[in-house]
């Protein structure tokens, strides 16, 4: 019997990238397409350690019911792991559990946004922060984005364009989808734009700590006096995502309004899973962990490069990110990257066409590519093929647009 | 800095019963105001077990992302489950595995309520469900309620003094908080109504397997011939509440918008947790630990109303449940349950009032009880405090009704 939706429900849709990595379970396929982090480097062993010292010690209490705003012990570690880091100085007071990272965009939406209300994004921006914004019926104002961050006039000339801006979504470290970070002088000029219309910034900061070269800068979290930024940060990239344990910073007054609708989303994340992260944390050096994560995923990204630099045609251009899971290619402007999929599927090789990052639509002439999730020589194997099929794509187009211009001439 | 919040957050606040709890922190305190179940019957080795054979045979899976639908394994266990048990016929596509219930009254609010659309409810009905429906901005329409189940008279009449009727929520087992359940009758005349109404019907079974006297009373699910029921069930009242593993079973099309708004929500449940509850389903009889809760339960509520027929004044009424973990509690019009309780936590005995369970306000003269959390000793020394307390309360009511008759003569 058909029912009657919400309003909401017009809008959300399944994500193509879900689509796409049904796909990728296809034997012998090279997925480019994921954001999933290397699960062969996971501390599978020491995390049976730990979970055996939960269970054994604190059985009845990892199993039971636990505060919604997280283990105290975990929300400690958390803040000091990101004041040393990162130069914040947020205490655990300031520190919400989420189930991973997903639920502080969704619960972000619902703190924040009214059915036409709008949401400022860099351009483009990642897919499941649209798709959780996209259930609060907002306007999505895409900022210009260039190497170094968000274009200062155009979020100026968009803030005034649109009255209703309610909400900032950022990701200034290694972005996804496009492995750009902005410059520290964007980041001030960004924050200063903010305070002065005292619009809240929802700073999304997952692979923040996966940099592979220079110097890292300091989150928008740590540059924000006037506790306007929700910073969210995650275990799903620096350790396993498969306990859905996240968490967002952000001024107490604030924090406690998440906690209000984390309440009624889901009342707390695994109790079990934020003890097995607190024990682990206490025992084991994640750092240690984490810098092997970067010399693994620096090593994929060089061979992906050096690949493409081998067999791209030209007239692609790429990113070249100095962190992060991903890199960004731009096609000539009338070339559909999802006609290009087609192809590469064809040959075993999956990427995420870019026009699902533009919650607007257009730049299907973009695409994807994931380098964290495949082994060296997979990831040196897939960008061969995807080389040849661009090749063929790129050779057709010339020839079809020499028969173009004979007809047309 | 101040920032604008969205129109919703104004209806939105921290729940009584979490601050409650927080009081029940205090040494002594006999708490019978949380929903806890006894952690004393947590299967800890067992699951420890499990835990060692999960990690040790498929780490790296369960480390990892995975779908947001859930684990397929884990979807078959519990169709299976649900189809043994109460008859019903779903399969592993009708079932997605949610972060707690509460996720899934977050996700029904989600698929069904516009603002100033209406859900109907039992009258009283369960708080976690307001406070999710309360996001979406809805009025409440609560339907009376009696020993049987919902009125079908006043349903018919909320229905149509109520156009923008939406949803309709429901506990037809064991509710919380007033421990009845519905009648076959009921549960068919309310059914006929709501497919007569194209009405979707949330029907939230968190406690129908802890039945402790008479014969089961097939789900509403399992009289439902249109797809409108969508059923709720969950761990964490018959295996262990701190994994957030539930689900929910509904007709495809239906499942689908969930799992596409889950996807906004938290991507996927923790997959560790998942695979923990699938293996133990695997290898251990639930069904065994559930009689042993059962019983457990039972004396609990045994010794509750034996101490309550024993010290509780008369002019107060209560339920007698057959199952669950609350019985309900009625005082004189004029007693407010909130100075009771004032009273009461000074003796060292916690409840909730039951006001917080009506979402239109009034009815301050009730409270709910729970007699899951504690053992038979404190249950009985809990009840003789609290009536002790009402004792006085009574007492008290009674010489001041005397002098206000006095100096109104």
């Amino acid at each position: 019997m058909d029912v009657r939706m919400a309003n909401r429900m017009r809008e959300l849709k399944a994500s193509e990238i879900r689509e796409i990595l049904k796909l990728t379970q296809r034997p012998g396929m090279i997925s480019l397409a994921g954001g999933l982090p290397a699960a062969e480097l996971f501390p599978v062993e020491r995390v049976e350690d730990v979970t055996k010292q939960v269970l054994g010690e604190e059985g009845r209490h990892v199993l039971q019911y636990s505060p919604t705003e997280g283990d105290p012990r975990l929300r400690e570690l958390i803040a000091g792991r990101m004041n040393a880091r990162w130069g914040t100085s947020v205490g655990p007071d300031d520190i919400l559990i989420t189930s991973g990272s997903q639920q502080a965009l969704d619960l972000s939406g619902k703190l924040f946004l009214d059915p036409g209300d709008a949401v400022l994004c860099e351009s483009p921006t990642y897919l499941g922060a649209i798709n959780a914004f996209k259930a609060y019926e907002p306007q999505f104002v895409e900022v210009k984005t260039d190497n170094d961050g968000m274009d200062i006039t155009d979020l100026e000339r968009s803030i005034a364009a649109n009255p209703k801006v309610r909400l900032a979504y950022v990701i200034p470290d290694f972005q996804n989808p496009s492995g750009r970070s902005w410059s520290l002088e964007r980041r001030r000029a960004f924050l200063d734009v903010m305070v002065r219309h005292a619009i809240p910034v929802v700073e999304d900061n997952p692979y923040g700590e996966l940099r592979f070269e220079g110097e890292p800068l300091p989150p928008l979290k740590a540059l924000d006096a006037h506790g306007l930024v929700i910073f969210l940060g995650t275990f799903s990239k620096i350790f396993c995502p498969g306990l859905r344990i996240a968490w967002l910073a952000a001024a107490p007054a604030l924090r406690e309004k998440y906690v209000m609708a984390k309440q009624g989303a889901d009342l707390h994340s695994s109790s079990l899973g934020q003890r097995q992260i607190a024990v682990y944390l206490d025992r084991f050096d994640l750092d240690a962990d984490i810098e092997i994560l970067r010399q693994t995923y620096r090593r994929r990204r060089d061979v992906m490069l050096r690949t493409m630099e081998e067999t791209f045609p030209s007239g692609i251009s790429y990113t070249r990110p100095k962190g992060g899971l991903f890199l960004w290619v731009e096609l000539p402007g009338d070339v559909n990257a999802r006609d290009v999929l087609a192809h590469s599927l064809d040959q075993g090789v999956a990427f995420v066409p870019g026009g699902s990052f533009y919650p607007n639509g257009g730049h299907e002439n973009t695409l994807r590519l994931n380098f964290s999730a495949m082994s060296e020589e997979r990831i040196e194997e897939g960008i061969r093929r995807l080389g040849r099929v661009l090749g063929e794509v790129m050779a057709e187009r010339a020839g079809t647009g020499r028969v173009e211009a004979l007809a047309g001439s």
